[in-house]
Order: structure tokens, then sequence, then C-alpha cells
């Protein structure tokens, strides 16, 4: 195969982050993919694995390597491993190799809340080099940031949703988010709450008060606006495999109509490919396996409510993450992830 | 067969309302079930066309008499018919029938609500003699009731989750309610919205700002505490076959711990059985197919959420609907819905 | 709680199997529930554990006894244990005690068979003390039990479609079964093939020519007539909670119009309340949670298909069991087992 | 937009068969879209209808032209009309635009099999100028075509299971084949069978003995070897949304081994980009949305069975006509078409 450009290499490739990465990046114009580990997997072909990719490519798992501080001839790594080991990993990397982080571990910028939301040390001063990577709202960082703490799932729908009243200063007082996942936001390892007879007619509610995505959202909010608000942010469980769907409901200084709320949000992602905008509501079914995030937005005097649908894996977790590395290297950074998603 | 006391008839057996109400008086100890119509399936037995009761009865669809007005020997009707139905027929039942009605036509007290959430006019005097049928919150009144009007699914679900909180006039500020049904909440028509390759994949929202179980949620917390709240009422559509998940967001005018809200939803529903308390969140499926509301409750400071969750054909419609009866007729209201669901 | 009659206890109340004999014989009019373990859960409510029985019992699990020698006070001892686990403890009952097996240790009469689909050593003389417990090809046989083998939820339906069959003398040929399952079949424990995200959107084939509920099969059938056909029993995975489906195509010596094969069938299954018959074709969806085993049986010449469908977990595993203890104590075989299933 | 090469319309927009050909030509790298009709949409924006589509295109629906033999400028027509349509328009088309007819209009070269089947008289002699797009076993024929009849989506899963084993001349006896199919097969428009709340728990046998498939894989079966042999053709209803899985159970005149069999299809299909080989079974996940065909072959003596996984839209559709379009105007077959499935 001749090189198409940026050497790319995944660590951690048998979850559903790695899976997705893969599927992506096996058809990205400008990519030569290097290296992806899976311990369990070492040595076995990636589509014996992942059989949808099961004769679209020749790449066999490797073991992680014992030092990745000896890699080189790689230009930008991914690492979509479970949250806290990352935090390790990528300040061994050689200098000069770019990150790419879908876990948790650099997204919190307060030591505290770190510790007290991930149970884990803080980085320490690499933090400082990490750029959080909602793509709309973050492109100039992006362009030049050396390493990407990759928003959360929950994260993106939601910051979607927020950044354009929060930006435009509208905004006044509580913040409720009611958000619902597909399952497999928990991972590819089988457990009980994705366990298929139970799951398959349940819907319920999980971590109230405490989910980790609330220090998140906070954080970003406050880089793109002034936010002080109150924010309560509950997520729930969907009996369907992938997708997120938030329903924000705010309120205003002013008193807004549709179309009002509707135009500030146009206009906010009036650059942005994958922001699409749709009537009465967003649904999930249309933007699986998609980048695309879809969004409504309503207005009844001063209480707005916006809709956002994307899928979790893709402008959750990998798409976006390959979103970045467009802007980190120079692309358009729809490169590679303009692809339709399914109907029905 | 022996008599075995109350006689009932159901209009409109055909959809899922009247399909659950056999189900469930089939079985009934103290009901002989005369008549259950069904235009399109007059002369049908029952379980050609709901073939889970095939081999359960020999009851036969009839078709609805041109005059109701003539029917005797029938101590109680349900009517589980399309909106602006009942409207014109519960008031020409013979004196003495008792009529539970599973529509919105008689849920709404002002002329002008109804008038602007059901294009319909108002049933006029006979409204007054109308209980709202949430057994709940209303048990004295139903028990001397001649007419009751059910409340609908969505209706249940979030008044059994903010009764509690409101009859405890500790409520503070806007209520915002984000409600979720399954599929056969639309009803047994196949429809756009229902057609299964979209929503096995799909959740959306739909009626932003405009659903009509709003009025009739505010109007019945009016009766059970003071309740001069704004509410948010939002719907969803989720894939599953049955089930509502109600989640609610409220302020209280002090701080109040888990244990102490809880504690006083356990005190408004000490004396219903049918209320079950769950740990973390209730999950509409250990609800499905019976008669139960589970509720979880988690305080934050003054932030609270309920969360509820009910089988929307049962305790929210149905089931209820016979519980009422229960009660009309002097029997305890547990009588013929002691039933489990599944598991898994 | 006064007594009712039979003592019974349950051995493994933690899985499908033993959850839905709870849900079944916390109802039984004849049933004192005296012993209910599960080793994981000792100690706490059975509500708490199987959630859709919440509020419907007082009863709490308890450890397997050291010695089940010692277990005393018990008509009936329900096993619902992995395989290998009775073959051990049936034995050691006390005289008297009778006794019915979910598992597949009792359901091979010939040693060497059992050893090559099981991996287990043959049960010896007892073996000869149990009757295979197809209710209703077997009744007199169960009647007089004291030890009942009950038969694997593939296996009923099967042998369901096929005994008439078989037992009328036709059948001519290779007989194909196409035999297909819901994820409950696996069980109630987390595993790759159920993990949700996956296991919604499968269908697949597993264990081809070598699953162990072809011997079983063969083996019924040389006891309801003569069977030395060559059987083809193939198994897949259905993206549902519950359900078995079978089609099973048949070849007769003589030429036969549907008419001819449905009377057959019914003239074999008359005095067999849970034996139904449908048009077209059974349908999963109208026997879920329900004892009946819905049939359809079609005829072109020589060929010959029925299709069976039954609940794996009810007809296919706890409601047969309870139906065969029914017979054990002079019951009618309904007692119980007469409630309808859902719709939807 | 560049002229990219192959002008081409598509007649039938709106269904799922028009819609999943807008999906890949859209991003086809040699064709363009000149014309796509829905005339319950013309003039609607594609992306409003097909809100997957929705910013990929700036192209909008048409009405069907009222005289279709007036069209020039177009190098390819695709139809996706239902049954019985494309028999009146094709005739009409100007000299030299070729057709590919998604329905089953020019399946069946037997007239007085075609009007059993699907009661409509035969096209007559145009009917020989069609050449039937099983890609796989009638390359040649394809390239050369000028008109192509695109295989139904059960007889392609049945052929590519079945051709290689007749090819071989080894097949003895009847053939049995159990398909099943998702409820997208049923097509886009909501009915009875395709209704939420009943599919989503259903598995039910339709059309026993009599599905117009049979005939015509029975026709195009005898163009691959001799087939003379009984085939029992029965189909199944999944709740999945996409999928074909048909499990094929054949006798062979020898004893086969495993390795024998599977040697024998990789022998048959090793120019077959999109048929992939699976260990133990094939599974619908890992084909949906793609054009692959997944295979597992297991042999037992003389009995030999077949699965083969399809995406019924895919490679049962749309996938395979544009296959069909690459051949004949010279491409390579997978232009456009190597598209990786998702996971999970």
């Amino acid at each position: 195969m001749n090189s198409k450009g940026i050497k790319v290499a995944i660590f951690g490739g048998s979850g559903y982050g790695g899976s997705e990465l893969l599927r992506i990046l096996l058809f990205h114009p400008n990519v030569d993919l290097e290296l992806v580990t899976a311990n369990e997997h070492a040595g076995k072909h990636v589509g014996a694995v992942h059989r949808n990719l099961n004769g679209l490519t020749d790449l066999n798992f490797a073991a992680m390597p014992t030092d990745i501080s000896e890699l080189k001839e790689i230009d930008v790594a991914f690492f979509a491993l479970p949250h806290g080991q990352a935090i390790d990993l990528i300040p061994k990397l050689v200098d000069g190799v770019k990150a790419i982080d879908l876990s948790g571990d650099f997204r919190i910028a307060d030591p505290d809340v770190f510790k007290r939301y991930y149970n884990l040390d803080h980085a320490g001063d690499i933090q400082s080099d990490f750029v959080y990577g909602l793509t709309e709202t973050n492109r100039e960082a992006i362009k030049n940031a050396q390493f990407i703490a990759n928003p959360g799932c929950f994260a993106t729908a939601t910051l979607l949703a927020l950044a354009p009243i929060v930006k435009s200063g509208m905004l006044d007082g509580k913040v409720i988010v009611d958000a619902k996942t597909g399952s497999s936001g928990s991972g590819a390892k089988p457990a009980t709450n994705t366990h298929h007879p139970q799951r398959m007619n349940s819907f319920y509610a999980y971590k109230p008060f405490v989910h980790q995505h609330r220090p998140e959202i906070e954080q970003h909010l406050r880089s793109v606006g002034t936010f002080e608000n109150d924010l309560v942010f509950m997520t729930h469980s969907l009996p369907v495999s992938r997708g997120i769907f938030a329903t924000c409901y705010m309120q205003t200084t002013v008193n807004l109509t549709n179309e009002d709320a509707l135009n500030l949000y146009k206009h906010f992602y009036s650059e942005s490919f994958f922001v699409r905008f749709a009537d009465g509501s967003p649904d999930i079914n249309w933007v699986k396996n998609t980048n695309f995030c879809d969004i409504a937005v309503h207005a009844d005097g001063k209480n707005v409510v916006v809709f956002s649908a994307i899928d979790n894996l893709v402008k959750g977790a990998a798409g976006q993450a390959v979103q970045n590395m467009n802007l980190m290297f120079g692309l358009d950074e729809k490169t590679g992830l303009v692809f339709p998603g399914s109907n029905p």
C-alpha cells in the first residue's frame, strides 16, 4: 500500500471506541494505520474480531508495546483505553507525536474535581497541553493542539445543545438536561445492565446528580461564555444499541419566538457541517452510524427547550476524534467523515 | 357460567385499551362480561382477534348497539373508544348504569381549555358528575362516583410522581417533566411513527409545549394541594412496546435529604398497594404488564428529582379503570389486579 | 398464611427458571412455598432480586442447605440449577419427597449418549425412577411419578410438533427441525452472545448438528411411536427476550391435504388445553408469558410442515414443571397456569 | 458539480429500495444522479424525506414523467417501483438506455408461472433481453446486458447458498430452505405485520409453500447446473429492521467433511469479493448496511447445511443493483460498494 500521509496508531482497538476508529480510519484518504493494539486479541486479524471489517483489512492486532516511549514513525496516537490508562501512557510518548485521548483522563482541569469524579490523581503539568476537543466550539485551539481530550458522549450532545445560548448571554437560571443513551455506551463487555433479555424492555435512570460528565460540561460552558448557572444533569438508559438524545430545558432573560431561537442556533453553527437542524425533533434513528448532531429548538416565552441527537460512538467518540485529527493536520474537518446513516 | 356479580359492558374492544380490559376482566372474580363491541370484528371470537386470549374465552365481539339508551342489565360500562365518542354516548346511558371512560372526553373541567386541547365542545352539565379516576389521590370520591374520567397514561405517571410534594406545600418554582412512552401508547392502528423498521432504533420528542395531558395534570394538582407553578411537560417516544417513564424535576422551599424526600413519599402512599419504591431508579422492565407504579426519589439540597414508571396500558389505562370499578362497587381495589410482571 | 396444601421447595431461585417458578407458584392456589434457595442472594427479599415480584411476597432467599437429606416437611422439590448439580442432590432427598428437575441431568436414558452430550457420568439406578415430563404425551406416567425429568425448551416445542405424526405411523424419511430461541434461553448471566448492543440486531445459528436436545427428542419420539428416522436439528438465536419457534419439515407416506393434517393434530391434542391451533402460523408474540403451545400444520402433497411456538421459560420450563406437579398431586393440570399473555 | 460519467435516473425514490439506491449512488465516484422520482414527495428535498441524507445532497424529488419515452440524457434507469409498474414502463424507454429493475416484473421467464405467482401478464418479447442479476453467478451475461432483472432478497440469500453445490453435481434429493427476513422487507408503508408494538416481540412464518421467490430460485438454479430437485422454501419474519438469514438443508451423493464442503464453496466464490466466510455461523448483525453475503458451511456425512446472511436492502436489492450497473458500464463491480457495516 502506498503511504497516504498521516501515520496513525490506535491503543485499545478491541472496544467499541477502537472498533469505530478502525471503521473510520481504514477508509480515511490521508491515513496509514500503522499499529492497533488489543492485548487479548494480539496476533488475530482485525476482521476476525470486528467481523464487520472482515474482508476490508489485512491488519492484525498487536500487543501493547512494553515501552511506548520507543515508538517512532507515528504521527498521532489515539487512546481508546479504559479510564486511568492514558494518563500514564501519554506523558511517555516520543516528543512530537500528537495524541487524542477518548477517555476522561484529561478532560477535567481542576485536580479536586477530577479526583472526586474519577478517583484518580491529576495528570499534572501535561494537562495544560491538552485542548478540549469539542470541534464546533474549539476549532482554532484544536488546529494548534499537540494533545486532545476528546469529549464524553453525553457531554458532546449536551454542549452542542447549550453552547449557542450560553454564548448569547441570554441564559437565566437553572439548566436541566435529561439525557438518554443506547447500550453501546456501556462498552463492549457484557454486564448486568446490558443483558439482552432485560435491556430490550428497559428504560431507567442512573447516577442521579453525580454523573462525571456534569463537571466536564460546566467547565467547557465557562469557556464558551458566562456560565454560573445551576446545572441538573440526569442520565438514562435506552433499549437501542446506538444513540444519545439530550432534552435541555433552559430559561432566557427575554421572551423568544421559535424563530428567534432557531436563528440564534443556525447562526452559531453556520460553519459547522456536522450540525444539522430538524423540524420538530431530531431522532437518533437518523444520526446513527454518522458524525452528525441533529438539533431542534423550541421556545415558549422564556422557556426554551433544545433537543440534540448524536451517535454516541461517532460524534460522541471516534468520529469527533477523527474530526479533531483532521484539523490538527491541516485537513478539512470533514475528511473521511462524510458518510450517510442508514434508512431505516 | 354462574353469575359472579357485576355485569360489565366494554365499548371499543378492538384497541389496546379494550384488549387490556378484556385480559383483566375475563379473570376478575366478581365480573360477568356481558357485552364487548368492535364494529369491524362483529361476530368474531374475541380470541381470534386478540390471539393472546385464544382458548380463554367463548366471547364474541358485538357491533355497537344503535341505541345504547336501551341497554339494560348492565351495571357498568367501560368506554375505550377514540376521543370524541364517549362524550356523545355516556349521556344516553340508562339511569343508574355507571360508566368509566378511558378517553380524554371528560377529563378537563374548563370548556375553553378542553376546546383548545381536544378541539371538541364540552360535555356540559354531565361533566360535574364525573370524578377524576387517579385512584391513589381520589379514593373517597371514586367510591361514590357514578361516572369516572380515567386519567391519561402520561398524566398518571406524572401525577403519582408529583402529588406528594404538591400536597406537602414545599414545592417551589417551575416543575419540569420529561416523559417517555412506549409505542403501544399510539394505539393498535399502524402508523408512520410506529412502523417497526424505523421505530426500533428511534428516540424522539413530540408535541413540545402543547401535549393535551398538561392541562389535565395541572387541573388535578390543584385539587391535591396548592399548585400555581409553571409546568413544562415534554413527551418522547421509546422503542419499547409498553411502558411510561417520567423524570420529574422540582425544587423545594427547604433543603431535603434523600431520606426526607423518600419518607414524604412513603408516607403519602402508605395505603397504596400499587405504588412501590425502587432503589436508585424504577425500570419499565419491572412494571410491564402490571398495575404497579414504581417510584424513586432523590434530593440534592433543594433540587428534587422523582422517577416514576408504569405500564401505559395497565396502570395508565385499563388496570386503573378496573381499580376504580372495584372501589365503585365496594370491592377491595386490588381485586383482579394482583398479578406479577414477567422476568425478564 | 394458612396452609394451602402442597409444601414446595425450589432449589436455584435466582435464574430465569427459578424466577418463573416463583412467579407461578406464589399464585398457585394449592401450594405453600416453604423454601427457595439462591446462595448469592441468601437473606435477601425475593422481590429485591426479582423486582417483578416486589410487593407480592415476603419470602427471602435461603442458602442451599448443607445436607438436603435432612430436609423434611417438603412434599416436592423443584431443581432449577445448572446442569450437573441435581444429579448429585436428588438421590439424597428424604424418601417420599417428589422431585422435578428442570436441568438435563435425568433426561437421557442411555449413559453413553448422556456422556457424549453432557460430559457427565450417568445417574445410575435412580434414572429408572424418572419419568419424562412432556405432559401432553406422558400424562399417565407423570401422575404416578416420583421424579420428573422436565423436558428441554427446544425439545418441548419440537416434540409437540412431531408427536402426532410419529404416532400416526405416516412419517417417511428425514425430519428437519429449524428451531429458534429468544435470549432468555441463555440464562440470566450476562455473556457475549446476549450482550444487548450486538444481540438486538442479530440472528445466527449455533451448535450445528450437535445440540444436546437432539438425542432427547429422538429418545422420546421412540416412546411415542416408531421413530427410526434421520433427524436434523438446528438451533438459532432470535433477538427477542422470550419464545421458541420450531419449523418442522416432514414427509408422509401418503398424500395429505391441509385439512387431513390439521385433523390429525386436533385429534391428538383434543384433551390438551395448552395446545392451541393458529391460522397460518403461530407467533411467539401470542404465547409469551404463557403455558400455551400454538401450532399450525400445512401439507403440500407428501410434504408437511408444522410450526410450533412456546414461551421457553413457561411451557419450555417452569410452566410445564408446574403442570407436571399438578398431575403428580392429583390436581387438574391447568391449576395455577390459566393466565393470559399480553397484547401487545 | 462536474460530470462523473454515468447519468442515472431512479424511478421510485421514496421506498426503502429507492432510499438505499440514493444512499449508495450519491457517493458513487462514477455516477451523476440526474433524476429521482417520488410522486407523493415531488418538489421536496431528498434529505427532508430520507433524513439520513439531510445535508448530503441538494437533490429534489421529481414527479414521474408523463412520458418516459421522451427521457434522454440518461444512461441507465433504476426502477424501484411496486410490482407491476416497470413491466409497462421499461418497454417505453429511449433506445439505448439501460435499465435495472428491482421488482419481480422480469424475473420469471415462464408466462404461466409468472401469472400464477404475480397475477400479471408476461412482458412478452422484451423479456428475453433481460439478464438475471445475481452478480456472482452471472457476471459475463450482466456485463453485456441491456436490461437487468435484479434478484429478490430471499432469492439472493438462497441462491448464493445453493449455487456451489448445485454446480458441483453432488446434490441429492430434496432441498429445504428455512428463510427469515427483517421488517424492512415489507417496505416503507406501515402495515399490521410491521406495527412496532407487535413486531418487536414476534417471530412467525408466512406464505407456506407459496412464496413467489421459489420459482425464481428454481429457474436460476437450472441455469447454474442440473437442478431437478424438490425445493421446500419457507419464509419467516424476524423482529429486526434489516437482514435475511437462510438456513439451507441439503443432501449430497457422497460423504463430505466440513473441510470438503467449505473448500467447494471457497473455490466457487474465489473471485467474489462480496462473499465472505464465517466461522460457525454468519450473523445478520455483521452484514447489516453492507453488500456482503456471509456464508458458513457444515457437513455431517451426507447432510449438508449452509447458512447465508445478507442485508435485504443492499445485497438483496440496491447494492446488488449497483454492482450490476458497475459491470454493465465496465467498472470494477466493487465501485462505490466497499463500505463497512457497523459494530455494534
